[in-house]
C-alpha cells in the first residue's frame, strides 16, 4: 500500500524556475571555476535518482524493516537484498555526487543532491543512512585530511566500494559531546621508522554508531573523536581520528584486520535495517585529521551535512506517507459526504481533506526550504565574490537546524496523518505506514537532538551573530512581501506573511533584549521560537512557490499556499505570545 | 527505565476535593437507593488496583511487547505470564468492579472505574484492553439483553471466568459499520421445539477484533452485528447478538464449541500483547440483544463506555512517559546550563523542563477531564431527579468524543515528549519508552478514529442538540471565571480562560449560523473545534484545580496552571483563527 513516484515536476519547479540554480551554475561554470551539470544534465540525473529510488530501493523497505539486521559474533548481516542493492548503486555511481572530482567525485550541487536525498529517504530511509554517511565523512576527509590521506580514502569512498562512519556518541556523552574518554595514543617509534605514516593507538567504546559494521562494503572507515594525552577537559581536548576497520596495505588495498570491532547491534523502533552499532577500540590504528584539539569543529563539517541529509529523511518519509495515504483515499469507500447519497471515497470528506492538505503544505514548503538552503550551500562554495560567499555561509549556518528540526518535527507529524487516514489499517504492519512514523521518529533525535538544533538557531546563529544573517533574511522576506502585496492572488498570502513577519521581529527582538540580563531566557524558547521562526519562513516561501505557480497557471500552488496561511500559519502567534509569558527562570 | 507509580494524591485530590464525588455517593445512600463506596473504601480500591497496576501488571508491559501473542491453526497464546495474571486478577475481582450487584458485580462508581481504568493502562495496555472490553460487554448485557441472557452470561464475565469482545469492523465496513454484511438466520424450527431457547445462525468475517482470542479465560462471548433477513440497507438494518465461543450446557458451562473462529491475528505497531483477530462466523449460534435493527443503537452502550476508556489509554500511557522521563531527566548528567558551571542533570536545561512541564499540564488536566466525566456517568445512573439525570447524561455525551480524542492525541504527544527526553536511548527497545509512543498511538484510532470523534462532538453533540448541553458547561464555566478573577493568585488564568471562553462561544454561534447554509462546514472544521473545545475545558480545569491547590498551599498545581494558559493554551486563538478562515466547500 506504499507509494511511492519521485515528485520530479515539484523539484524541478523549484530548482529551475523558482530559484534558477542552472542561471547560477551557469556563471560558475562561465567563470571558468568549476565543471558543474547544465539544466538537462541536471533533469537527468533527478531521473535516474528516481528510478534508483522507485525500482531499486523502495521494493527493499518494508522487508528490510521486517528482517532488519541480525549480529553474530562481530559480524553484521545486513537484510536480504540490501548488499546486492548497495553494490548495484555504487556502481552506477551515486557515492561519489557531491565528491571531489580530483579523487573521482562528480562534483554535483548540493541543491542537486539535497533532492536526491530525499529520494533515498522516501524510498529506504535504512539504506539512504549507509550512503549519506559515506558522503558526509567523505567531505569531511576531503575539508581537514591531508593529501595522503585523500588519495588513500576518497576514490574507495566516491566509489562506493568502501563506507563512512561518525564515531562521536558514547555512553554517558551524548549531546554532550565535551565529555568523551575515547584515547588515542601516538604510536610507538619504533613503527614511524619502518616508514609507516604517524598513527595513534585509539581505545575506548563508542554507541549508537550508524553503519559502524555491515556486509555492504569491502571497508568501514571510521571517523572517531578521541583525546590525546594531556589534551584539556571539555570540547576543547578532542581530536579527530580516521580509523579503517582493515588497515590498508602498501597497494593501498584493505588488508590487516584493525582493533575495531562491533560489539552489538541496538533493537530499536525503527529504520531495523539500518545497523545501529556498539564500537569497541583497542589500540586501533587511527590517523589524525586536521589539527589536534580542533577534532569537534572539524566533525561539525561532516555534522552540518549530515542534519541538511537528515532533515531530508523527515521530508523524504513524509513525501511517501503523502502519496501513500492520497492513494488510499482515493480508492477507499466509506459512508456518504451527504446523508443518503451513495457512498464516497474518503478523500471527499472535508477531515481526510485537512489531513491530506496538511501534509501537501508542509511538505510542498519543507522541499522549497531544502532547495533554498542546497543553493546557498553551492554559493558558498563557488562564490568567489568574498562577500556574497561569506554571507551565503551565513545563511547556511542559520537555516541549518531549522531545516533538521522543522523538516523532521514536521516530517513525523505528516507521517502520523498519513496513518490516520489509513484507520486500523494503517496500525498493522502489512501495510507499512507504520513503519514511516517508526522511521520517521528518530529524524527528531539523531544529529542532534530538535532541542539542541533549537539552541544553536537562537544562541548561536541568532543572538551570537548579533542578528546580523536573520537581519539578512528578515529583509529578504519583506521585501518579497512588499512587492507581492499588490497581486490581487497573492495578497492574502503575502498579507499574513509580512503579519508573521512582524510577529517574529518583536519577539526576536524582545529575546535579544532581555538576553543580556537573563541568559537563561534563550534556553527557555528556544524550541517554540524555532516553531515561530519555522513557521515564517514556510509562509515566506509558500509566497514565492504560489507566485510561481501563477506563471505557470498551476492554481495548485495557489490552492495549498492558502490553506497554509489559513490553518498552519496561525500557530505563529500562539508561539509568539508563549514565548513573550515565559517566566524569566 | 520505565518507572510507574499511580498517581494516587492526584486521584484522589480530584475526586475527594475539587468533585467532591464522595459527597454525592453518600445522597445516593442516604436515599437508599445503592450502595456505594465511602471515601475510606473508594481510597482502599484505589490503592488496591495501585499495587495490581504496579505489581502484577507492570513486570509484564515489555516482555508483553517483545514476545507479542502466538497464533497457531485457530489457537492463540498470550506473552508468558499474562494467563497467570489475568486469573490473579479476575481472581481479585477486578472484572466485575462497575457491574450490576445483581449478579455479582461490585456496582463501583465510574468516577472510580476510570481512575482504575488509568492505572491498568498506564501499566500495561494490552493487559488492560482485555479486562476493559469485558466490562464493556457486561454492560451492554446488563442493559439490553434478556434477564436469561444476563443471568448466563453477567456472574462468569464479572468473575473474569470468561471475557467479552465487540465483533464490529469487518474489511470494508470500518467507520461506516452501516456497510457490515455479517447475516444472521433463524434457526430451524424444529431447534426451537427441543426447547431450546431461540437462537439464530451468525455467518460472516469480522476483523481487528481486540482479545477475539486467547487464553486467558474459559469462554469468550462475542457481541456481533449482524443482518437479519429482509434487513434495511445502512445502519437501521443492523441487529445485535450474543455468540459464545463456547455454547453453555444446560448446567450453564460451557460446552459445545460454537461456529465462530479465529483465522488469524494482526502485526501491528504496538499493543502486541493484545490479540487483535480475524474471525470467522459460519453458523454461529446467537443470541438476539434487544430490538432487531436496533444493534447499532445498543452497542454504542458499549461503545461510549469504551471510548472513555481509551481516553484513559491516553492518560495512564502518557503518565508513565512523564514519570519515566521525569525520573530519566533527574539521573541524566549531560553538559553545563551555564558555560563553565559543574555538569547538569538534564532536567536542569530549560528546555527538558519546557517538555516535562507540557506532559504535566496536559495529564493534569487529562484526568480532572476523566473525573469529571465519571461524575456526571454516576449522576446520570444515580440520580432520581430526571432534569439531573438528563443534564448529566447529556454533559457525558457532550464530553465523551473530546475525552476520547483530546486525551489521546495529546497521550500520544506526550508519549513522544517522553521519549524525546531520553534521547537516543528512547529510541531503542532496550529502555522501554519507544513502546509507550507505539502502544499510544493507536488509542487515536479505534474506538472510532479522532477524526470521527470531533465530528461526533461538533454535528451530533453540539449543532445537533442545538447548543443546550454546550451552553449549559458554557455557563458552568463562565460561572466558575467570574467567581475566581479576583482572586490575586488565579486571576491571570481566569482571564486567560475567560478570552478562550469568548473564542470558543464566537466560533461556536459562528458555525451554528452557517452551518445552515452550508452542511460541508461542520465536517472540515470538525478536527479543529474540537482542539479549541478541548483547550478551553481544559483551562477551566486548570482553573478549578489550582483553585483547590491554593487552599492545601500547594503551589505546584498553580505553576503547572500557569505554564498551562501561558504556552498551551494560546494554540485556541490559532484554532479559532482556522476555522473563522475555512473556505465554505
Amino acid at each position: 500500500m506504499i507509494q511511492y513516484q519521485a515528485p520530479l515536476q515539484q523539484i524541478q519547479s523549484l530548482l529551475f524556475n523558482i530559484f534558477e540554480v542552472d542561471q547560477y551554475w551557469r556563471t560558475v561554470v562561465a567563470g571558468n571555476r568549476e565543471a558543474l551539470p547544465d539544466r538537462e544534465l541536471a533533469q537527468s540525473i533527478l531521473e535516474e535518482a528516481a528510478k534508483i529510488a522507485q525500482n531499486l530501493l523502495l521494493p527493499l523497505n518494508q522487508s528490510g524493516d521486517q528482517q532488519g539486521c541480525r549480529f553474530d559474533n562481530g559480524q553484521v548481516t545486513t537484510p536480504d537484498g540490501f548488499s546486492e542493492a548497495f553494490r548495484t548503486y555504487a556502481a552506477s555511481g551515486w557515492c561519489g555526487l557531491g565528491g571531489n572530482p580530483q579523487y573521482g567525485g562528480q562534483n554535483l550541487p548540493k541543491s542537486l543532491t539535497l533532492m536526491v536525498d530525499e529520494m533515498l529517504y522516501a524510498s529506504n530511509p535504512s539504506f539512504a543512512l549507509y550512503s549519506v554517511l559515506s558522503s558526509g565523512a567523505s567531505l569531511l576527509i576531503d575539508c581537514h585530511a591531508s593529501d595522503s590521506l585523500k588519495q588513500q580514502y576518497l576514490p574507495a569512498l566516491y566509489e562506493g566500494r568502501w563506507t563512512g562512519t561518525m564515531c562521536l556518541t558514547e555512553a554517558h556523552a551524548g549531546s554532550d559531546l565535551g565529555a568523551i574518554t575515547t584515547r588515542a595514543e601516538p604510536a610507538q617509534s619504533e613503527e614511524k621508522q619502518k616508514g609507516k605514516p604517524d598513527h595513534y593507538k585509539i581505545t575506548g567504546n563508542k554507541i549508537f554508531i550508524t553503519g559502524g559494521e555491515h556486509d555492504l562494503s569491502d571497508n568501514i572507515i571510521h571517523l572517531v573523536l578521541a583525546r590525546l594525552p594531556g589534551a584539556p577537559a571539555g570540547s576543547k581536548g578532542i581530536s579527530l581520528f580516521l580509523v579503517p576497520k582493515f588497515i590498508l596495505d602498501e597497494a593501498g588495498h584493505p588488508g590487516q584486520r584493525n582493533g575495531v570491532r562491533c560489539i552489538g547491534i541496538e533493537t530499536k523502533m525503527g529504520i531495523k535495517a539500518s545497523s545501529t552499532c556498539q564500537m569497541q577500540f583497542e589500540s586501533a590504528v587511527g590517523y589524525l585529521i586536521g589539527t589536534p584539539g580542533r577534532g569537534l569543529n572539524h566533525m561539525f563539517t561532516m555534522m552540518n551535512e549530515e542534519r541538511l541529509s537528515i532533515a531530508m529523511q523527515g521530508l523524504g518519509i513524509a513525501e511517501t506517507g503523502y502519496q501513500s495515504s492520497l492513494a488510499y483515499a482515493q480508492e477507499r469507500v466509506q459512508g456518504q459526504v451527504a446523508p443518503g447519497a451513495a457512498n464516497n471515497t474518503i478523500i471527499e470528506h472535508p477531515d481526510i481533506k485537512r489531513m491530506l492538505m496538511t501534509q501537501k503544505a508542509l511538505n510542498g514548503a519543507g522541499r522549497a526550504l531544502a532547495a533554498y538552503i542546497g543553493h546557498q550551500v553551492d554559493i558558498s562554495r563557488f562564490s568567489t565574490n568574498e562577500t556574497e560567499q561569506a554571507d551565503a555561509g551565513k545563511m547556511v549556518a542559520l537555516l541549518t537546524p531549522v531545516a533538521k528540526s522543522f523538516l523532521t518535527d514536521n516530517g513525523f507529524q505528516c507521517a502520523v496523518l498519513a496513518q490516520q487516514i489509513f484507520g486500523g489499517h494503517g496500525y498493522i504492519s502489512e501495510t507499512g505506514v507504520e513503519q514511516l512514523v517508526r522511521d520517521a521518529r528518530i529524524a527528531q533525535i539523531y544529529e542532534g537532538t530538535n532541542g539542541i538544533q533549537a539552541l544553536d538557531l537562537l544562541s548561536r546563529k541568532i543572538l551570537g551573530d548579533k542578528l546580523v544573517g536573520y537581519q539578512k533574511l528578515y529583509q529578504e522576506m519583506d521585501d518579497w512581501v512588499q512587492s507581492k502585496k499588490s497581486v490581487p492572488e497573492l495578497s492574502n498570502i503575502a498579507k499574513a506573511t509580512e503579519q508573521t513577519l512582524t510577529e517574529l521581529d518583536q519577539t526576536t527582538r524582545w529575546i535579544a533584549d532581555k538576553n543580556s540580563s537573563n541568559p537563561a531566557l534563550a534556553g527557555a524558547v528556544a524550541s517554540e521560537y524555532l516553531e515561530l521562526f519555522g513557521l515564517t519562513v514556510y509562509s515566506y516561501l509558500w509566497l514565492r512557490v504560489a507566485d510561481s505557480g501563477l506563471e505557470s497557471e498551476n492554481k495548485k500552488t495557489l490552492e495549498t499556499a492558502n490553506f497554509y496561511v489559513q490553518h498552519l500559519l496561525p500557530h505563529s502567534q500562539a508561539f509568539e505570545r508563549s514565548i513573550v509569558a515565559t517566566d524569566c527562570v
